[in-house]
């Protein structure tokens, strides 16, 4: 399975991940922005997520709630500030620490061979903000998270080539 | 005239403006939302502004071009992600850089005696984003405006002792 590269140098208020996937750009913009997909995958393992809103268009709004095994929910909300088929960029701000917020930069890099690079920036509005963050075991969830969106892209690749006149 | 205060460390990927007002919180709220309000301030001094659109609300957009005494254009947009009374947080793309994104946190805080300090603090997706920024004269830029900023605020509290029953 293909590595996960997530980079958060000391003292920077930023956090880089980069996944390759075996799957072609227009699948993974799809599991990204469709709110029926990205329940399938988003949040770390054991967690059902549901996409209350997820209006992928500039303006437009994203509001996700997770519950673990425990009950324990998780909300967070945004909104789009740009959505095209190569980059999404957004803001996401964690319920559970209200007032800080985070600038998200999607990057889908078509690889040819039907294979796509994605890299997510995460920004945030201070080296602490970020710090507070990578303490939840953050790498460890992400790593998990874009597993599960790896099978989410072979079943949309299995449905494809089943209806390819889809 | 209150003194600006610009804070841009080395090897940051932000910057914080500070400016202290004598009005009141509802009238800097107002001048900093509503467009007719905004074009009276925002740009360096001898740029004329034009809004095409704020809608100052969660998800709501906005576009700004401001012209200078020779004709060049500048334009500018993004997306609220939040704004109440204290605060407003919201994305800029400056159309001359597309694809680089800033968050923008503009704190509105009530010193009492009807002054308002004002935070802006920008985030920039790379020190070399925010740099780049730094050498367009912007700190120059930012304390000229704000300036403006503070005669708007003197007109319309004028405004208000002359039709309090508004």
């Amino acid at each position: 399975m293909a590595e996960t590269q997530f980079t958060a140098e000391a003292g920077r208020q930023d956090i880089i991940i980069t996944r390759e996937f075996d799957a072609p750009r227009d699948l993974v913009f799809r599991a990204c922005t469709e709110p029926d997909l990205v329940a399938q995958w988003w949040g770390p393992k054991g967690t059902t997520t549901a996409v209350e809103k997820m209006d992928a268009k500039p303006g437009g709004t994203w509001r996700v709630v997770q519950r673990d095994t425990e009950g324990n929910t998780f909300a967070m909300h945004g909104v789009f500030h740009d959505v095209t088929s190569e980059r999404i960029v957004d803001t996401v701000e964690y319920e559970g620490m209200p007032g800080h917020v985070v600038l998200e930069t999607e990057t889908l890099e078509d690889l040819g061979g039907g294979r796509t690079k994605m890299t997510d920036h995460l920004v945030f509005q201070s080296v602490e903000d970020r710090d507070a963050m990578l303490q939840q075991d953050m790498k460890e969830g992400m790593v998990g998270t874009l597993d599960l969106l790896a099978g989410v892209l072979e079943n949309l690749k299995t449905q494809k080539q089943a209806a390819p006149a889809r």
